[in-house]
């Protein structure tokens, strides 16, 4: 498969080395961190950032997607004695939609046993923490939220997290009691020991996801396995695997197998491809033989849309814009047409079963959620909310790892009463919202439309913000789309982080803030979320090696800078104090460039 | 100037016609809207837009920048019967930066000479309100405020509006009321009869500005022209010319010429060309001759920093990054220099003096607003805003009308604060922001850390919203900058209406969700802020003009949309009742297409 590599974005972003921080409980454990370096004359430490993007971006590390990462968790999972090997599921036809011959794309080349929990026991985070156990996922993710810092913050708090408890410095006994209360999940599945843990939850960093898949229209394996890559690189916390058509087994393992973060599917996808999309050939049985399948190679959420309940349907026929979850709409298909309650629903105690013996966190799906402002906050959807609640007590007794997804399209009055509602209906487990877009005016615009309404609801406490691209409504995504919507979330979710007044947020905004003042222009490009976009616009205009260190930029041009002009007030002021700064000013000479010297350039 | 005109953008926007509508006190004016008409099959009438375009975009108005616009409110001016026709100021070199020969770009061909007040009287539309007079242009800007709509809305009204008081139907009589209370303005100089009126308040649809202009590193004139015209086109409802640099006068000449919109402008910024960038060497004079200048080409707001008082200048002293408004960068350095109060502060009388006799509004300038998260809404900034609430008394007084800018960079939860204050501080007047931006990590992307910003602000009452472009920070946007940042700014001010509860603001969003709905693709093009990209990112995965009225699209395809799945289940629910549906879907043959056919597309 060499012909895959090649296509690999691998290699540090500028000034930025991957560094690594031990654990003291797990002293075995490495946890992955990005440190930016600033120029020298900054006189600052560098600016160490949480970084998702894994072995791609460690030039010491190589990475062969036909070998798959390194499985760092394979041996805590082992050390735990709770679990086994067995033969697992043969790959069947159904499996990559029936294709056949030149069409089936390659098999995984490295084929690993499955494993599953002992005699029933509940393999899970939660079970774990319920039990005070602090795993070494427990710990890995304290440390990596602390980013770099040993001990909380000296200065004050800032902030409104509307009743959140963002603590001044991340314990692993604090993630455990997260985990315990299901305030907080660690999506972990035991056959995807590749991933590096992260947390999800309203008391820790603000998470984003990326989706990508394959569709009957367009797209191959090869581009998906990058599109994963690329969408990390970036900064997306967690990927889903939104595949339909064919060869879906065989690049869901792809991926998986060359993720550092979990991977995230709805498994009802398949499961209709695999009756050939007719929705009203779905059973059960399909459905419980696609979970085992998903499960045992190692997907780490499944989204279960078990909350379009057949008597809620009625609900949605007056919307504007009906069921708008592919989801949704299939479950809802399949209720009408046997006139029965859904199989999720009424299987759920057995989905939970699955889950907990490989620990698949569970998001439950808004399958009801609102594709139009004219929709949002409705009857449907909030029936729906409170059937999610109900679920989640159910999974919380069965050990299982839950959060509980959100909209879609909602203006921003009514943002806040989702989250709220979310909260109280459903046990403050973690909340996952698509967006939400806070009008429907704007197709092409969509990440915008939708990252206005992720700020908000991340500052209002959601603790994962789904991606939205520029495409969105439109078409698929290209690797342009996908960078552009996962840069709109991270400004989305730190945006958030530093509304809530999380401890640590601002380090890098104020140092971004410190280079612009001074004119340290490759550390503003550095320490930004896209470095190459930065100094590329810079470069337009100014592209001189010279001007990267010029007291001014093409916006105002040396004559009108303020930030210039202000430098030289704070030097006076600091020399001298303030009183004598008049009198300074008038004998010393003027600071600028003579303009028609710039113009020369 | 034949060679001029080929670059400015004319004709209207896909299925769009300029239509204009009659005032009733004011029959002769004419209100000009974007009629959207949707596809027959849709069964709809047309969607009403507002439209800031101006002549350009409709087909039956020849155009030629040489002349440039017709003067529509020349006699509604005159008819007033208090100004008086003058020999204005003769051009100095200084006016365009003393620049000579070749360099020298060419003067507006048509030469007019300035009005103004007679005999000392305000000629405002402030003053008129007060008067209890309804102009043609209160009028003008009540009809086009209700976009199109003859009556109240029945409807009832969604939002939340924070205290504003928006009526079900603008009437002249309120756009009067909401005048004379300082409430709103009407940017509209006498010496700009070209602008089509338009208003600014809390009360009204949500305005967004453009900034452009020369500096002294790039651009030319004929970019200028062309970029105001450009923004227009994508809805920006008034443009700044921060030009700095050469031919500043002639520039603006051609752009006031030209524009439908109104044009403000920071006169600090030519004066300290006329001193030759020296800051100290800044007088009252200089300063004054500017603003004469300024007010004869018929520039409709002022930007005036007068709020940076010398006593302030310490407090900034201590900020990550000092002082970043460029007016107020210079004053501050020109009052310590001579260690004086500031000069716009002392002789604020007389600026109003001039301002009333030409009718230009004050913007009052935020010279201390935060250029980091860090420094936002420190003593600096409110000090500064204590001034500009004084100020606003002042200039009330004279029968000017006054906005207030505001800031910057300030994070989420820090947002709400600056809108409550300056509402009571300065007794609300309409407020005016730059975004703000809610982090200082993504220079490449600061129309989206600012559109967050905006959205949220403008939700809390910001009347207009000053745009942020992708490369600010960076360098001088282009183009496409230009358009991407109009469209997110449109945006930001849709959402904040929306949520505000405007009433006819979601009319378009149920139009287009109902055309997305019922797979109208042109109709959603159509509909949309960028018609032109919508289509354009819909045809890179399906070209073919057959899919414009597929069921389905590329993200899903066929067998997983679920707009066309709930669409089923709505036709069988309006057809039988919910109750028979289960049966009805068990009888009917499968509605979708197979798959393969659509692959082979």
């Amino acid at each position: 498969m060499n012909k895959l590599t090649p296509t690999i974005t691998t290699g540090a972003l500028p000034a930025s080395a991957k560094i690594y921080v031990n654990g003291r409980l797990h002293p075995e454990i490495r946890v992955p961190m990005r440190r930016i370096d600033l120029h020298p004359s900054a006189g600052e430490p560098p600016v160490v950032v949480y970084d998702p993007s894994g072995p791609y971006t460690d030039p010491d590390t190589l990475t062969d997607i036909a070998s798959g990462l390194s499985p760092l968790r394979r041996d805590w999972i082992r050390a735990r004695g709770d679990v086994e090997e067995y033969e697992g599921r043969t790959i069947k036809p159904a499996d990559n939609g029936f294709v056949e011959g030149k069409r089936l794309t390659a098999e995984f080349p490295v084929n690993r046993k499955p494993l599953r929990a002992r005699d029933g026991l509940a393999v899970t985070q939660m079970e774990y923490a319920r039990a005070g156990i602090i795993t070494p996922e427990m710990e890995f993710v304290a440390i990596r939220e602390n980013l770099g810092r040993d001990a909380a913050r000296k200065a004050a708090r800032d902030g409104e997290s509307f009743g959140a408890a963002i603590p001044d410095h991340v314990t692993p006994e604090f993630v455990r009691d997260e985990i315990a209360r299901g305030r907080a999940i660690i999506p972990a599945n035991i056959n995807h020991p590749e991933a590096e843990p992260m947390i999800i939850g309203r008391n820790f960093l603000v998470k984003i996801n990326a989706n990508m898949g394959t569709s009957a229209v367009t797209s191959s394996m090869e581009e998906e396995v990058d599109k994963m890559v690329w969408a990390i690189r970036w900064g997306a916390d967690t990927v889903m695997d939104l595949s339909t058509g064919k060869n879906i087994h065989n690049t869901r393992e792809w991926i998986i197998r060359n993720s550092p973060v979990p991977i995230g599917t709805v498994p009802l996808y398949q499961a209709l491809e695999k009756v050939n999309g007719i929705a009203e050939d779905l059973t059960w049985e399909v459905f419980r033989d696609t979970l085992i399948e998903q499960a045992e190679q190692g997907v780490d959420y499944f989204t279960i849309h078990a909350g379009v309940r057949l008597h809620y349907i009625p609900l949605t026929v007056e919307r504007v814009t009906g069921i708008v979850s592919r989801g949704g709409s299939i479950m809802a298909k399949w209720c009408l047409h046997h006139h029965r309650e859904s199989f999720l629903y009424e299987h759920f105690d057995e989905i939970c079963d699955i889950c907990r013996a490989y620990d698949v966190s569970f998001s439950l799906g808004d399958g009801l959620r609102p594709g139009s402002v004219a929709d949002a906050n409705d009857a449907a959807q909030f029936a729906e909310l409170e059937t999610l609640g109900e679920l989640t007590q159910i999974a919380w007794a069965k050990g299982c790892q839950v959060m509980i997804e959100g909209p879609g399209h909602v203006a921003m009055h009514k943002i806040k009463e989702n989250m709220d509602k979310q909260l109280e209906v459903c046990g403050e487990a973690p909340f996952y919202t698509l967006g939400p877009l806070t009008t429907d005016i704007a197709p092409g615009y969509d990440h915008i439309t939708s990252g206005i309404g992720a700020a908000m609801i991340g500052w209002y406490g959601t603790a994962m913000l789904c991606y939205v691209t520029p495409k969105e409504h439109l078409g698929l995504p290209d690797r342009d789309d996908v960078k552009t919507g996962v840069i709109t979330y991270k400004i989305a979710a730190h945006a958030a982080d530093l509304a809530k007044g999380h401890p640590a947020a601002q380090i890098r905004d104020d140092a971004l803030s410190r280079a612009r003042f001074e004119f340290r222009w490759e550390d503003q490009f550095n320490l930004s979320l896209d470095p190459d976009t930065a100094r590329e616009f810079h470069d337009q205009t100014l592209p001189k090696e010279a001007h990267k260190t010029a007291h001014f930029c093409s916006m105002c041009g040396p004559k009108f800078c303020s930030m210039r002009i202000s430098h030289d007030i704070r030097a006076e002021a600091q020399k001298e104090g303030m009183e004598k700064m008049a009198e300074k000013y008038r004998e010393g000479g003027d600071l600028y460039m003579p303009v028609d010297e710039i113009a020369k350039d």
